[in-house]
């Protein structure tokens, strides 16, 4: 039986730090879902469709990696698609416990469905998508931190 | 003399995790007054006063336990009522310090109330007021996590 | 009916953080039965019998709080004195956590005594029976740190 | 291609926590390696030799879980049988920065051996060997905390 | 070479907390530079202009002390006056991860300007600006917490 | 004036996570005096001086490191070499808290010597000199961790 996990997030923009996770869940996992959840309530500096696409162009050469978008409860979206696991970042003590909430709650949602977490490489552990924007709207280098595509993204974004 | 606990909170709406806090403060507290803090500040879902009638249904037959709102400073209101101790309960560490800088400002006003911290019971530590909303929203399952008056009153909502 | 509190602890020695959590406790509740734990797999610097002195000393003049030994589960001692209550002090997230497992523990063994926390006062809130005596080993000043009479009873030991 | 797992402790003894995380780990791996580290720096209660029959009687009924013991670095014996992935359980933010450390550790010794965490069933999430062994110790009921195979060894090791 | 040092915040308004960082700060450094970040998204209560006024008034006796106002990247500012470091003050551990991501990216931004974190003296660790504005709206007392000009500075605003 | 900053530990043995440190520290200070505290109750692997000799050889290309022992409290080496601060690594969260009651201790013992954090080089973030022992004394490759000559170091103890 083939396994497919489920990578969700807002992604608004992907960070190599989300990247590495993908990479790591593609590895061990035979297919990797990256689902872009579309929640009204917060703003996105990028569409969603924006964010498909970005995440689509960088992850390109890996073969078991498909992007899509969820509005509705992550859970369902995983069940929908017979995922066995959810796979989630960790870098520190403040995503710990929100992770743990998400994940109590998911569990109350579908028993079945197992959230595993991985530790994002050392190089990115304090690194998010929001410092990201930050720096990039005051016109600070951030080709360390995100693809080039994600970058150029972000450039045209703060230039309009 | 008879000693008086504040369960202040802004309970929108109650979960089992503030019931939990509610009945093992009664257990100890000769009386025990529930009070919504009413801040205009925050964006509720549910008015003061829904939030104070599902409580009142809630914990109807628990016969030392009295819901009122308030809108100023807790401790204001502690002192209004002769309260002798506040009661909040502790899921994480980010709760934590985040109690840690109320009670220490309450300290700062009123030295003479005494805050005292219980630990949510474990089945209900990861649960708070927002994902419950956030599941009832997409119409998840949350009998589990809600007394059934809640649960009515949060589909209510969304259906509206 | 007289409400009981326990204050457990190793109290190696008791230090002045130590008598704020007590002196809150002893506000609030009846009784306060301040209890070492003789637990013999730590090396303790004061034998039991000395560090109950010390305490009965130091709170010679609060007529509510007793000071006791005992070797086996904290809880079964609490119930043998009919106790409504423990008190524990709360300073930092390391000892949240620790507090966490006790209490859940302590739930398990008899959900009937519930479990407050108070936060210590600002002033304390870095402050160990460890770090007193590493400090006094070597002679520095720790008036502000200890009662009067646990301040001479370290010098003594380390002259010893 | 089989993915396997191991997953790694002291287990000193099993809890009902551990057992949670082996169960999780075995609906997602197509074999589960259990590794009783036996780190001669630490005294253990039970020897290695008694942790891995309690396993292997505990986890008789899950057919694709294997128990084992090692004594070198966790990493080499991973590489040793093939695995994909460790895999370990979270309960608290202690265990976080710790499990951290570890990964990153063996993430310079072996970057293709991914680490995955899993959250601990919340009913066990202040749960630890420690604690239970100091409860039995006193003749406190664990029941609820360890498997009853368990239970009876701990009782057997404190008469002695 | 004179050692010049950053202290940026956005001061909204100036806490004793603030005052105490600065202090330390001007005992180690040849000159330090209050700049009160604009952050334009962020809702503040005071206008820069406000907060400058406030802080100059205040550190008006410490000779070494500057304020500024900037409105791009920190690391830009301290770069454009030739600082060597910019310091920064520690309460509690959600600070610290906050703190963590903020000075990781500025290390990708300019190495060569080191971040050094002062802890807040324990009488302001759980001190901080919302906490004294959310009081002061409701008129509760503050005057052990900010500087005599910001607590009548805040009377003015929510009088208007 | 000249300032002079003591960078504290047991370096048992450096690693370059210390390095790092000891580095950003000489960028700041004047003068850098890197101290092995010597405390008599630890088990250490290497001694006083071999902990002594393999820092100062590493640190000899940097002119303004000193590299000295202390057996006593470490406040009254900082004032016998007239320091103005102490510096001090951060990794993660029990760090952070262990350091707030050191440096609160310290504060008690002497006000005017303030001590100043920084943030360890991400690559680091999750290295201890603990875990370097326990994989070097299982033969693992540690050449990423540690300088040359600690490797070597570490390798002969281990041989011997």
């Amino acid at each position: 039986m083939s396994k497919i996990a489920v990578v969700p997030g807002s992604f608004d923009p992907l960070t190599n730090g989300h990247l590495d996770i993908i990479k790591r869940a593609a590895r061990v996992f035979d297919e990797v879902n990256v689902v872009v959840m579309n929640n009204s309530a917060k703003n996105s500096l990028f569409t969603a469709e924006e964010r498909i696409e970005l995440i689509r162009v960088v992850t390109a050469s890996i073969p078991n990696v498909k992007v899509e978008a969820s509005a509705g409860l992550m859970i369902d979206y995983a069940k929908s698609i017979g995922a066995t696991a959810v796979v989630r970042g960790l870098r520190a003590v403040t995503d710990f416990e929100y992770e743990m909430q998400i994940t109590s709650m998911n569990r109350v949602l579908d028993e079945s469905i197992e959230t595993f977490f991985i530790m994002t490489n050392n190089q990115y552990s304090f690194l998010s998508s929001s410092i990201v924007k930050e720096v990039a709207k005051y016109g600070g280098a951030i080709s360390e931190l995100v693809p080039k595509q994600v970058e150029e993204a972000l450039k045209k974004k703060f230039e309009a």
